[in-house]
């Protein structure tokens, strides 16, 4: 059975994020608190328009770009400065600081737009043959440069710009699966499953404009996966398009049958090759939602006390706790003395009596360990604002700040120890460059075994320098992450930021396996070079 | 933190399951069943005696072998008959009809006995240059070939058997995570961690003998597995010494860095390396267990009580249900009348307030389903005889008996296609033979997308033939599985037997993938040959 996409696709904005015609100005307070707490002077400073973005002349040679037009028809192979532009990076902060100031220098040489897995097949044929490097492109969103246009050893590069493969179709109710064309968006997919009473219930921060292919190649999480489950919880089969031939797995509920290939290409990054369909174990839309706010002493004691939900027979679906910087700072912003030291969200989904009988039992947990519960008021606001963390971003880079966060995951034995290392290692790096700045802290998703922790650091600017500004301060956070037992990425994937640090993640063995893997599936390189696996040394990438 | 292992060692019957001194008989009202339902002769074969087991003499060279002893050190490499005996092959039906007739043909030249990672490198190491094939070897359980020592291109082949290498250490109690060497034996882990009040809650029929490298290595599922998780789901970290190096992966509760190379070890079943260490998810020892029975209608009737449940929020921790064969069979062999078509066991673990709450609320659904409750005494009986199935075996092939199980799993909407194909795969090969058996089935675990079937199947040996009776009723069900959408194996894994079927369960470029990955972590091609990665048609193995 299949269902049509009813929801509109929507343009982003080229140097920042959101609708390009949203501007946000700061409240008179928190331009205030950037004055006093970060030093910024208050001059605002502008993107440059799209036509003095500085983009490279196209490298695709005529014939090539005829060979692509055959492939995937007329209006289909686009090098308009508009399209390179928006594919020229993704969203993360240094990515912004470049494309603000116009450099276009990482823009494609053109941007290709397949139908049909076919015609990814016969791109990514034509592409071996003819050595242009290939990029995949869902939403364009991802925060650690996993759709840069990088060239590698090939001659030109193109992006894969994945929008018109947005088909829902098996929609199978007895199983609760569905399969997802990779190009559809967060709102896409979810008012097309409403439209049967389903939902995948996946909403990461990014979710209005990230795909469901970016989150399975990326192995993302959404701020309920707690309960939903991350996506790779959620893929039941998919189908990958490689430049040595097609995978095709098949949805299954569980086997035995060798090494899990579904989750050698989920987190793959694009660099086997292109995922053109998922299948994903969805959920009969809940009834009932109720998120509420309690408050702690301190981040140890919240930490604790979702500890023991979390192992316990509770099952929460949303679970969040700020620490001490984060919860004063939200208190601020929203203009409200803070209730408490350390402000936490519970939230449960599903029907009504079962969503108030776990809501009750997780009450008397949370009181017992020291939480002290502040009603719903907290839960809708948090609810009300889930996205809105990268609109605030770009007015703090209008006003000359550095904004950026970054993810890590531990056993809930060493995870007080990794929260320390980083926070320390952010902090002392800014002071060092003469930026002090404010890092926060949440805790995002829990696990039996451990959580994650999401930091969130601001300084001012370092005007002319601002790229090495944070690559000191992601190199100084990524290290102590790795020294301190943390994953290098919880939910942001490896892309190219994180790349040199995944022999630490996995070991070199490892590495080479998945190089050994590349190498077979993709013999001619092409496929998103200079991401997920880490530079060769001495090699010219 | 380190708990000390104090569950003595076992032996096991190098011709069958369980303790070499136990001897099962028939009762008369079974062994008349025989006869009558499948044309039995009442005569009763013997295995041969050990001395009487055809071994070929050892390849390994006698530098060879000095070479290894300064490796593993005295009394650590074997090459007595009974060790070669023990470890020539594993416990599926055709191992077992090999070995009753005193086949011992494929008997390893040795068996090595290391006793830490670094000895176990070394071996790798030796026998790389050596080009010496390795079979690592846990309980020896295997019943789809897994631990066949076969020499592949090698000059000889070794048995590596991990029994010495039993550490339970980094008994983590707040993460509730704790790293287990691979050589455990089922009861030896659950008693060492129930020294701290946990458990891993992991129970396949094989329990009693097989080992936690061995669940890892194949991907197991155990019959608490629907509330528990599969092995897959309790992995949270593993080191694995390939002849490449070691690979390292720390405990993590979640990440978003790549592929996830936890997944591509697990169900690796020796071909890569050898698993050392496995960090698990443990739960703390429920301390309530309450399992029941309840009959339904129809086989279709209770699968879609059970999705009832699965889909819903109470989570069940043991969900079985047979088909009407099974259920009358098993009313015949205990002596009471079936109380109903088809029998199924719910089980709840857990605190004793919440195991009656899912209880009482299971019930609900059930019965609004058609199913009627039959109260505790079925599921008493069911634990009580939960290991027995391997004991009955050797009980039935005394007396001429073929008997063997297989299992498959697929999304709800396949699964009564997929029982009819393979029931009738089964049924009509016996028939065509000449040897009409019974064929029963049970569902042993469910998922929210669908479930896996067990199936067991029993008929008249033929003579002489017994092997190639068994290949012809075991190529018919893995077909009708493959064309009816199923995975060839939910939780036997690949091994030997299944290695033919596995490009149609992942495709060729994914078994292409999988052989690139061997090629570099086993240049020498030394690990586990002829398991998992189907045969090169053409290649000399």
């Amino acid at each position: 059975m299949t269902v049509t996409v009813t929801e509109p696709w929507k343009p982003i904005k080229w140097w920042g994020w959101g609708d390009p015609t949203r501007h946000d100005e700061l409240a008179p307070a928190a331009m205030e608190m950037l004055r006093s707490g970060l030093g910024v002077d208050g001059r605002k400073s502008v993107p440059v328009r799209l036509e003095a973005v500085r983009t490279p002349p196209s490298r695709l040679a005529a014939p090539i770009k005829q060979g692509l037009l055959e492939v995937v028809g007329d209006n289909a192979v686009r090098d308009d400065q508009g399209t390179r532009v928006v594919h020229a990076a993704g969203k993360g902060y240094p990515d912004l600081v470049r494309m603000r100031t116009g450099d276009g220098e990482g823009a494609p040489d053109a941007v290709v737009y397949p139908a049909t897995a076919i015609e990814v097949w016969r791109v990514l044929e034509f592409c071996s043959r003819q050595r242009v490097a290939v990029v995949p492109f869902g939403g364009g969103t991802s925060v650690v440069g996993g759709v840069e246009p990088i060239r590698g050893s090939c001659a030109a590069v193109v992006s894969l710009d994945l929008a018109r493969m947005i088909a829902v179709t098996n929609v199978d109710e007895r199983s609760l699966t569905v399969t997802l064309g990779p190009g559809l968006r967060g709102p896409q997919a979810e008012s097309a499953l409403a439209q049967k009473g389903l939902t995948l219930g996946h909403f990461p921060q990014s979710f209005e404009y990230a795909t469901v292919g970016g989150w399975v190649a990326t192995r993302s999480a959404g701020q309920a996966s707690t309960g939903y489950g991350r996506i790779d919880d959620l893929v039941s089969g998919l189908r990958c398009v490689t430049p040595s031939g097609e995978i095709v797995l098949p949805p299954r509920p569980g086997t035995a049958a060798g090494p899990d290939v579904v989750e050698l290409l989920v987190g793959s990054e694009g660099v086997f090759g292109v995922i053109t369909e998922v299948t994903l174990r969805v959920r009969r839309l809940p009834e009932a939602r109720h998120y509420e706010g309690w408050s702690f002493a301190s981040f140890d004691q919240g930490a604790e006390a979702l500890r023991h939900l979390e192992q316990g027979p509770i099952a929460l679906d949303v679970a969040r706790l700020s620490d001490e910087a984060e919860t004063q700072l939200g208190a601020a912003i929203s203009g409200t003395p803070a209730a408490g030291a350390c402000l936490a969200i519970l939230g449960f989904e599903g029907a009504p009596d079962d969503v108030e009988r776990r809501r009750a039992q997780a009450s008397e947990v949370v009181r017992t360990a020291g939480g002290t519960p502040l009603g719903e008021a907290p839960g809708i606001a948090w609810e009300k604002r889930r996205f809105e963390g990268p609109y605030l971003r770009d007015t703090l880079m209008d006003h000359g700040v550095m904004v950026e966060t970054l993810e890590t995951a531990a056993p809930w034995s060493g995870l007080m120890r990794l929260y320390e290392a980083v926070r320390s290692a952010i902090s002392s790096t800014l002071e060092l460059r003469g930026t002090p700045g404010i890092v926060m802290c949440h805790i995002s998703h829990l696990y039996p075994d451990g959580a994650s922790l999401y930091f969130s650091f601001a300084a001012r600017q370092q005007p002319g320098m601002e790229l090495q500004q944070w690559q000191a301060v992601k190199s100084a956070a990524t290290d102590a992450i790795v020294g301190a037992g943390g994953t290098i990425t919880h939910h942001h994937a490896v892309g190219r930021d994180h790349a040199p640090w995944l022999a630490h993640e996995i070991g070199p063995a490892s590495v080479e396996a998945l190089r050994a893997m590349k190498a077979r599936l993709d013999p001619a390189g092409i496929m998103n070079p200079g991401k997920l696996l880490p530079p060769i040394v001495g090699a010219s990438v």
